[in-house]
């Protein structure tokens, strides 16, 4: 295989689940596509590593900085949604069921992995609530780090006065109750709602 | 989303078998992986557009010309394996069982989409024929359109006292026969051999 093919099959081997013969898929598929195809994807990669940075307010990943997000004045300010990642609050947006501010943490507590409150951007949330804040969501993963992340931010952010929700956690939309997990069943159940 | 993050994950979007997550999956991960990695990433999708040529001899794709195989003098000359595209010619050259040269047709014979033999490179191949080449060795696939291409050039190439084979179907190498279709079943059967 020529130098460049196989350069270029090596890098795509780095990605996740892509293997040796998805990656030569993939690259004869560009090779066979109109030339200007894979230059608008070898100029679009670079632009993204070159341009897009964190959000210097909430951490989302932007060209600007503050995002779009955070400059957008019909957005409701007195919400502060917190998320792990940045691909979390790109499918909160996705749901359109969410018109508040973000502010995404880049990880979780795990004393395990030593992330600590200093390894994860607490401090910086805690700067922002003073003011506008009214409600706080935690919308981090179910997981145990998950969890202890959110009750430690409980218990950071309550003493403020600023209301702190978690977002819910239940048996998915559409989705068979014979093959749930046992551990979401017992959420399903134990956070059920009486019904209007 | 960014702009930019927007426009690659379009982009990888267009590659076989990459829908919206897994492409938006894929830029996250670039992102978080060191800029170099991402830049190298960018360069050798250009360098592979711009430096990766058809081998002017076989149609192999390299990056010099004539290919690294069609001039590697250790290869054996009077031997020609005929392949549909680049990816069958990787393919064998991964068995290590080969080590005469190619010739790569660039599609087969199939009227109903159009493609007679002036749309594959069978004019090319027949040229390169007289002199030193002995054998070729059909290694088209074994569909009809594979079989019906396999035809075709045993017909052209038999008058010029060329010895043709054709590439051995049958049961794969380590396959249950339980699991095997019957049109395989059926070649391997009538393809059998004598045990030595």
């Amino acid at each position: 295989m020529a130098d460049a093919l196989q350069r270029l099959v090596s890098l795509l081997q780095q990605l996740p689940s892509i293997g040796e013969k998805t990656a030569t898929r993939l690259v004869f598929h560009v090779l066979a596509s109109p030339p200007e195809y894979g230059l608008a994807l070898s100029a679009a990669v670079k632009d993204v590593i070159e341009r897009v940075r964190p959000c210097e307010i909430c951490g989302n990943l932007s060209e600007p900085s503050p995002c779009s997000i955070c400059s957008d004045q019909r957005r409701d300010a007195s919400i502060l949604c917190v998320v792990e990642k940045v691909q979390d609050l790109l499918a909160i947006e996705k749901s359109h069921e969410y018109h508040g501010l973000y502010h995404v943490l880049r990880g979780v507590l795990n004393p395990l992995d030593g992330a600590g409150p200093d390894q994860i951007r607490v401090e910086d949330l805690l700067k922002r609530l003073p003011g506008q804040v009214k409600e706080v969501i935690v919308a981090t993963s179910s997981s145990v780090e998950g969890e202890a992340t959110a009750l430690y931010l409980k218990k950071r952010i309550e003493p403020m006065d600023i209301r702190v929700s978690r977002i819910a956690s239940g048996i998915p939309v559409g989705g068979e109750l014979e093959y749930v997990d046992r551990g979401t069943l017992g959420r399903a159940l134990s956070g059920r709602r009486e019904m209007s």
